[in-house]
């Protein structure tokens, strides 16, 4: 519990993004940068960094910048805490497939464990090395194994259907593609949503408005 | 120009959230529905509810409620202004052939006119009923037809060599699935990203911290 940190969602949401940026640096062979230049490359401001960089004790030095590769350590630490997130994937069509290649690239911390669909065709098939099994077979198989995250690929209706059954089994964090609002019923898991349809729709509203508005 | 209505980043991007959630108060037989009651079933307050549509001129009566039929048309008018936006998808890999799906679902507002990719296996092909051209033809296409969105399936590296061609073509909006942010070299495009990555990472430090914040 003494590791726990208080960090604001936005803040976490972007802590990725500094991680893939320093890898970039090191990359280009970049071994020192100031608050301010990595701002410029990222399109936000050195205040901005900053603040961000402090909620987590802060790497830099004033008046000397951040060392790039201990900071992206530091940060990858954070971001994966040394140990890999036991996963399970809901639902392996077309979107559920593609989405296995992002949860098994190295370096994301997570471990695709098993697949479940309510195709019988799929059963005893491989995704990304992992089992697809029957959806039958969720709950005995959580409780076994107890799977902290569950990736959501199925529609509306069937996530709503499954999502009390999950959160009963122990499933404490959710990569939600499904259209249901899980944390609308269940305040206390952890979601993060994909939500595309809505990313789409938002897009059409600001090229007809044509609003310069910067994500 | 008179048209435009100039509404900040986060209300647009609940827009669509509206539009889904009165969607399904409409086919479960609701005809009224208060700011109250909209917030509760969307995991928000009935204040935040008032604000985001008193942005648009606001469809309530106080004391009696939105109608849903006439908010959900009214919010579908502003999100797709009754025409659909040309769209072009480079890159058809595994991950542009299952966006593809979003982009031609209906009543998202976009009509996918070409596909473009660098193998030449898929040229001749057609991914949702457009047709794969080599990329090579993409400043042809872009000036006979000028489309007004790309979808970019595409990695990091060929989305950063690209981005300029395809902002000096005239495209205007982009959704982005490269983890090249192209809104830091072009602050005048419209974005909407969608960084699986990022979020998956997100997602792995809130659960390792158990961080209950709600998106």
């Amino acid at each position: 519990m003494s590791n726990q940190i208080k960090v604001s969602l936005p803040v976490i949401r972007r802590l990725p993004k500094y991680y893939r940026y320093l890898g970039e640096l090191l990359q280009n062979g970049v071994i020192k940068i100031s608050s301010s230049g990595l701002a410029r490359i990222m399109g936000t401001t050195a205040s901005q960094v900053r603040q961000d960089l402090n909620c987590f004790g802060g790497f830099g030095q004033q008046g000397i910048g951040y060392n790039t590769e201990l900071l992206r350590n530091e940060i990858g630490k954070l971001l994966y805490r040394g140990q890999r997130l036991e996963t399970i994937l809901i639902g392996v069509g077309s979107l559920g497939q593609t989405i296995s290649k992002w949860i098994t690239a190295e370096d994301r911390g997570y471990h695709l464990a098993a697949a479940f669909d309510a195709n019988p065709a799929l059963f005893g098939s491989e995704v990304c090395g992992a089992p697809v099994l029957p959806i039958e077979k969720l709950a005995e198989y959580c409780r076994l194994h107890k799977p902290q995250v569950a990736v959501l690929c199925i529609p509306r209706e069937p996530a709503r259907k499954l999502a009390p059954t999950l959160v009963g089994l122990g499933i404490r964090g959710f990569w939600n593609f499904s259209h249901y609002d899980l944390s609308v019923n269940n305040p206390d898991i952890i979601v993060e949503n994909v939500h595309l349809g809505d990313s789409l729709m938002s897009l059409a509203f600001r090229v007809h408005n044509e609003a310069v508005s910067h994500p």
